[in-house]
Order: structure tokens, then sequence, then C-alpha cells
């Protein structure tokens, strides 16, 4: 098993991506491809690099965020997560992890390793925790304009990878939208709604908002717009929300006391929110296995977005979800 | 001092706009006019009729959650809120606390009272609680299809309630995207970004979901879809993470303990996400004030909906937001 990782991504440069490689490295035995300008790798990696787990493959591009990913990956053939998808395709790798910008990644996905049949627009799945299980949310920033079919797709990935990946029976698929009745919603989510009515996905209709987190259902369907700015509201309420905690715990002696206490809860209770326990989302529709991480990713996000990586390579992904996309070819496009 | 509450919105009926009219008006001193089925409020209220602060008017028709809000705005004169907001117009209230369906209050809030000078399109905004102070999020559902000018709209009155009203200087705003880079985002948000970079506003450019919370910003402006999305995820998250503590704290005897002395501080905490403690969200850009209560609004966030339209007409928010929007109707429409 290897993993070829974006060395260059994410916002803290190569520093976290190497340390998060190391550790995934020596910690979970996957062999980790680091892909980058070499020098600045081996420079980061110091003399940490002790076993033969660790590989530096050197490139000489890479695509800056506030590039436009699709011109970027067209400019630039030598950038570093194009090279990572050519390992992939020719049969170095056998998955890609990268914290740099999700639209190069999606891009240079596309263009190197292709679409798996009867996919027009590959999505990003991400985790959302919740108190019991979790649910997957799906586009969460890859295709920030879309058409109502395109949703519907997205549907059916995220119901593939429910069943195939996640061992989910038949999941519950809702739409996000602003109100439970089919009246609500914006032009794109109403006609939407209309395919999946006329599909055999387990759909539930409209979810709002908060449904993700407490209502009845596996997958959550919006556009990548409007998905992105979902996960990143949770992940900013996480945060803030430990930091209201510590400060009301912290204006009392006895609650002091309290919080002493309950110390192993409170961390327990932190952890369940960390987003860095996750590791990262897969990029679903591609013809090989990838996951992007948070661009403000710790080594310990990156660490667990390469377990991720390896774990879906090791269930056999890819064929479980040709099969299930198979399945729902008659919907499709 | 009279407001004027639509007693037949709300997912639960009239009980609960009852009960919270009926404390306001016993606690604020305010005067409430419920309007809705006469004999159906005179039920609710029972032998709770104590002071003279509470008038019932009747009406005979009813806005549903599930009507498209134009249609039925237009064709039910005699509608609870069309009549709430007749009251208003007619110089017999102060102003509007409704809890229905929020696209019926904006149409019959439009038809009846009229948009101030410059205001294309009136918006809803919402506080959202974080660390320091708080953040105004405007559009969170009146306006679900929007244009760029609509949303550059939405921060001329973002800005102008948040200076003439919650008594900020100058107030930064943000556009909600999903990249701070000006790249980033849908066609629809690059496109007033624009709009926004050629005006007086303090526009500190594009901000994602995470900084509504953390973020150096006062108003986050985004469309009614994307902002209903946002303040239902905050919601939803709120609630869950209660339960996610209550859990982790019950684990143990030492964090059951640890719970107990920390009690004073874990309700200030929830108290703090608590939407009902914020009541109501300020319906801008009508000529007279509106509140928007959540549609499962609890009595005591109906109260406290009441109590901020009562604020609001105190304050002249109305007279001051059209000074602030003539100092910039060279940027408008």
């Amino acid at each position: 098993m290897n993993i070829a990782v974006d060395a260059m991504g994410g916002d803290h440069g190569p520093d976290v991506i190497v340390q998060g490689a190391l550790d995934a490295a020596s910690e979970l035995g996957v062999h980790v491809t680091l892909v980058g300008l070499e020098d600045l790798i081996r420079e980061k990696i110091g003399h940490r690099q002790a076993d033969g787990n660790v590989t530096v493959h050197h490139c000489e591009e890479v695509v800056e965020m506030d590039e436009s990913p699709l011109k970027a990956i067209r400019k630039k053939p030598d950038a570093s997560i194009r090279v990572a998808f050519n390992l992939v395709r020719d049969g170095n790798a056998d998955g890609v992890v990268s914290a740099g910008n999700s639209g190069a990644t999606l891009a240079a996905g596309i263009l190197t390793l292709g679409r798996l049949e009867g996919v027009e627009r590959p999505a990003i799945a991400s985790f959302v925790p919740r108190e019991r299980g979790r649910v997957i949310l799906i586009d969460v920033g890859a295709n920030v304009d879309c058409r109502p079919a395109h949703l519907f797709q997205f549907g059916v990935m995220g119901n593939a990878y429910a069943t195939a990946c996640l061992m989910m029976q038949d999941p519950k698929i809702g739409l996000l939208s602003i109100g439970e009745e089919g009246s609500k919603g914006n032009d794109q989510v109403r006609l939407a709604r209309e395919l999946f009515e006329e599909s055999r996905l387990n759909f539930v209709g409209n979810v709002e908002g908060r449904d993700i987190f407490s209502g009845d259902v596996q997958v959550v369907v919006c556009d990548g717009f409007v998905g992105n700015v979902a996960l990143k509201v949770t992940e900013g309420m996480g945060q803030a929300m430990t930091s209201m905690l510590k400060e009301e715990l912290n204006r009392s002696l006895m609650s002091r006391i309290g919080r002493f206490l309950s110390r192993k809860a409170l961390r327990l209770f932190s952890q369940r929110l960390d987003y860095a326990e996750y590791g990262g989302a897969p990029l679903l529709g591609l013809k090989g296995v990838a996951i992007v991480c948070h661009g403000g990713s710790s080594p310990r996000a990156i660490r667990n977005g390469i377990r991720q990586a390896a774990v879906n390579v090791e269930n056999q992904v890819l064929d479980k979800m040709s099969v299930e996309l198979n399945n729902f070819r008659d919907f499709m496009v």
C-alpha cells in the first residue's frame, strides 16, 4: 500500500504535511510518497527519516491557493498534485491525499484518472459528527455552480459510498433546503427534488440545516457552495463553543473544580468535535482513491487523511462504487 | 407601544404564540394585539386574560406553512399576517411579530407597508452568538434566488442596522464564500464582490463559514438560501453539542460530580447557544418594524421577539436606517 501525498498543499506549507506523513508511515505501516520540491521536503524530514516507509518524489511546480484551478492544472504539468495523480495512474501509488487547493485536486484527478462511469461531476463527501453515528454531506466544495442533475448525481454517489464503504443499508438521502415542504428552496433544489422523487433512492425529501445533526437521514445532498459553508460553520462553531465552555467553567472556583473532575469527559467532548480526528473527505467519482484534507490541517489531520485513503483502498471502494453506480445508470445524466 | 402578533403562525400553532404574547404583555409592559381567529385565541388565553395589555383582533384567514407565499398573500386579504401589517399601516400598531411562513411575512410586509427608499429586496438579519459580541448574518431566508446587486443591498442594510441600531461604528462587512481569495466562490459572489469593492462600505472581502464565529467581521452577507442553511446548522449543532456534552459528563461518577459543581456554568453555556434568548430576526427594508421568529419558537422566543420589536420601535430604527440608506444611495440599484 502506497499513498501519494501532495507535500506542497495546505495553508501551513510542507512542514505540517511532512510531519503528518511521517507519523502515518511510522504509526500505520503505510508507505507514503511525498510529492513536491525534493530539497524542501528533505529539509523538513531532517533527521526523522528513519525507515524505508517514506519516499520523496520530486516535481518542479506547485499550484497556489489563489490560482484558478483549471488553468493552473493545464499550464503546470509538473505540479505536485498532478504528479501525485500520475503515480496512481501509472500504478505506482494506490491513492492520493491533498490539503491543497481542492479545485485543483479535482481538476488534476479528472484530467489524470478520469471519472467513474455515469459520473459527470465528482464531488467531495464529508462526515459531520453528531450524537449518534455520522452523516455524509455531499458536495462540500468541488462544484460551486450546479445544475439539478448534478445534485442528483451527488445523491447517487453518496448512496453508493454509504452502502459500499460504510456498510449502511439503504441509507436515507435528504436534499438540503430551507424548509421541508417541496415548495421551499431555490429553483435548483426544487428541480433536483423531482429527479430524486422519480428515482429508486431512499429519498426522504428536503431536510434543513439542523437536520444534519438531528434528522433521521444518513446522506445530505447540496451544492458545493452551500455544503462548504455548512461544513465550515460546524468547524467554526465547534471551536467557538469549546472556548465558550472553557470560559464559563473558569468563572468560579466551584466550576473550576467541576471542570477538573470532568476533565476526561470534556476532553472526549472536544475530540468528538475535532475535525483532525476525521482526517479528510473522500473525493468521489474519480477512477482512483483521493482524500481532500482541510487547507488548515494539523499533522494529525494529515495522518488521519492518509489512514482514510488506505482504508478506502483496502476496502476496494472503487469497485464497489462502480457496481452501485451501475445500479442507478438509468437515472444518471 | 403596541405590537401586532400573528397568532396563527408557527409550527406549534397559537398555543405557544399566545403564551409568549401574554408573557411579554405582563412582563415587559408592552401592549400586544393578537391577530387571528378570535375564538381560538380566546380559548388559548383562557383565564390568563388579566390586564388590559392584550387585545384580540379577529381575522378569517391564515397562510399555511406549505403555501406559496406570494399567491397566498394575494388571494387571502384577511390573512392574519396581512391584517397584522394593516394595523401598522393604519397607525394602530407600531410593529409586527410573526413566527409564520417567512416568505408570506415578507410578501405581506411589502404589499402593505412598502419598502424603504433604495431597497429592492428586504432581507432578514439574524444574530449569531459567538465568543465576543455578535455577528449579523443577512439574508437568512427572505430571498433564495439573488442577483449580485441584491447581495450588495443586503450589505448596505446590514451596515445601516449595525450602525443605527447596534451602535457599531463603521462595522466590517464580509461576503460569505468558500475561500478568502477573490477567485473563489460562485458567479453570484464573484460579481457581488466587485460591487462591494467599489463602494464606501468597510468591506473586508470574502469570509468563510468559520469566520462567522471567529473572524473580525460584524456583518456577514449571503443569499437567503445559504444564510438559512448556515443559521439552521448553528441551531442544530448547538442542540446536538449540548446533548453530547451531557452524555460525556454522565459517563462516570467523577464527571457527574464535576457536572453538579459546574451546573451554573453549564447552564450559562447552554443559554449562550439558545436561540430563544435572542427571540427573532429583524426583517429589514420595510417601511415598518417587523420581527420574524423561528417557526419552532418557544413562548420565551416569542416573548423576546416582541421585546425586540419594541426596542426597535423605541430606538427609531426606521428613521435611522433611512438616513443610513440615503448615504449609500449612489451605490444602490
